[in-house]
């Protein structure tokens, strides 16, 4: 019995993830250790639904860990405005474990993103600061002890397009720079996301789990399962070199219909705990 | 790359189901083998939902496997009504492989159902005659040519409670006499579905395929993952039986709210063909 991705809220509602219990004990297989991992939504996947309508969603697939997109909390919150929207996810059950995807093109940028995750009191940020700002956003990382996963965006986008990237810049800066490697991204620029979670694994602090239609940038998001990504060969990674964050699910798919988008993420999930059941 | 329980009609939309094309060529493993058997839906799972919704939430999860149910099409239809019903499917791309679950209580009732599914020109009925019409019921299938496939019903009901009560019905019978497993009730009845998967294989010609929460009377639909039954064994043990029929997923919840019910299978959908993906 495992129950990755699940926390104490979702328990009683939905207590088993895996490979469940056999009723009869014949042929039994040995239990499995459980993951160090979780699992949970990236929050872009909500960019066009409204609050409410994202917790049901995250309630009926049984997810308790979010990282939260600006859509519902502003960068330039107050704290009141901040307090009030972390106590309703925590009210559902709902634990906000990092904030992001946040773009910083200026210094004031990354002053407002470290002063909005103290505020939220989240230890670590999804982010991408413009190249001549890492610098600086080390600095902040060491004042405000936050970390910061700067999240790859593929062929679209000439700031960090892959791990690789991010990896050269950050190398040699202090180790809570860090990575949100983007499996989607990383195929859509051709490279196998499987290799650079191992290459980059020990930098490696949130990842964005998702399928796409191709290896180009003309991929697109689909259900996890229908695409071109190897999920089992991903998670046979994660397990290998012992990641112990959480998997977040972009699904950047029917974002205009909560029905649908509620039914591609239930697919998606499913299917990742299928294989998590299963490998 | 694996193609189970799609047809051509989904193929296009949905083109790969299984453990996906590996972008890179560095540590590929080798491809598995296509499995057998397909998934599908069985009707009842639709019970409480127009037709045009059901093919709808089927396009939507990529299936195109349904035994259908007697909801959109009575028991007493003529040729003009069955085949206006059949047309609407196939136009779909939906095919149609079996009609049930059918009772039948009644010399009567077993006539009308073989008319049925000689007019729908289906070569296999889901049903349950009472145990005093099998005999008759195995005439009817030598003068059809119609297989029927018994389908278990678990502590609920007297009548056919597990595969092994219809194996001891039927064994010394025609060979197109079978079993539909249902590996809910199944488990509900206190027996291990994989065990009596293996055990009856050769006699076993449909599968319904669903989780329950425990392994009692009061054990009730859940999404796949989240139940009691371990779905990777069972997975295992259609491949180990060379199983080569349909898995039809049959949801019995959340019946009435068409958006629950979508997720619900997709979610369960998701799963079983991740746990296909990395089994």
């Amino acid at each position: 019995m495992k129950l990755t991705g699940l926390g104490i809220a979702a328990a009683a509602a939905v207590p088993v993830v895996g490979s469940g219990i056999s009723v009869n004990s014949e042929n039994e297989t040995p239990s499995k250790q459980p993951d160090l991992f979780g699992i949970g939504i990236a929050g872009y996947t909500f960019f066009q639904v409204p609050v409410d309508k994202a917790i049901e969603i995250m309630k009926k697939v049984g997810m308790t860990h979010l990282s939260l997109k600006d859509v519902y909390m502003p960068m330039n919150s107050t704290q009141e405005q901040i307090t009030a929207v972390m106590d309703k996810f925590k009210a559902a059950g709902i634990n906000v474990y990092t904030l992001g995807v946040i773009y910083m093109k200026s210094q004031q940028a990354v002053d407002q993103a470290f002063e909005y995750a103290r505020m939220a009191g989240v230890k670590m940020i999804v982010g991408a600061p413009n190249y001549d700002l890492l610098s600086y956003t080390e600095k902040k990382v060491k004042e405000y002890d936050i970390k910061i996963a700067i999240h790859n965006h593929g062929p679209d986008n000439p700031l960090f397009p892959n791990a690789t990237d991010i990896w050269n810049h950050i190398r040699d800066m202090d180790p809570r720079m860090g990575i949100c490697i983007d499996i989607g991204h990383t195929t859509r620029d051709g490279a196998d996301p499987s290799v650079d979670m191992e290459r980059y694994a020990k930098r490696i602090y949130d990842v964005h789990i998702k399928d796409v239609t191709g290896s180009t940038k003309e991929g697109r998001t689909v259900e996890m399962g229908r695409g071109v990504i190897d999920i089992p060969k991903f998670v046979a990674t994660l397990r290998k070199v012992k990641y112990s964050g959480i998997c977040s699910l972009e699904f950047e798919k029917d974002m205009k219909d909560a029905s649908l988008l509620q039914a591609g993420i239930a697919e998606s999930i499913g299917y990742f705990r299928g294989v998590l059941a299963a490998g």
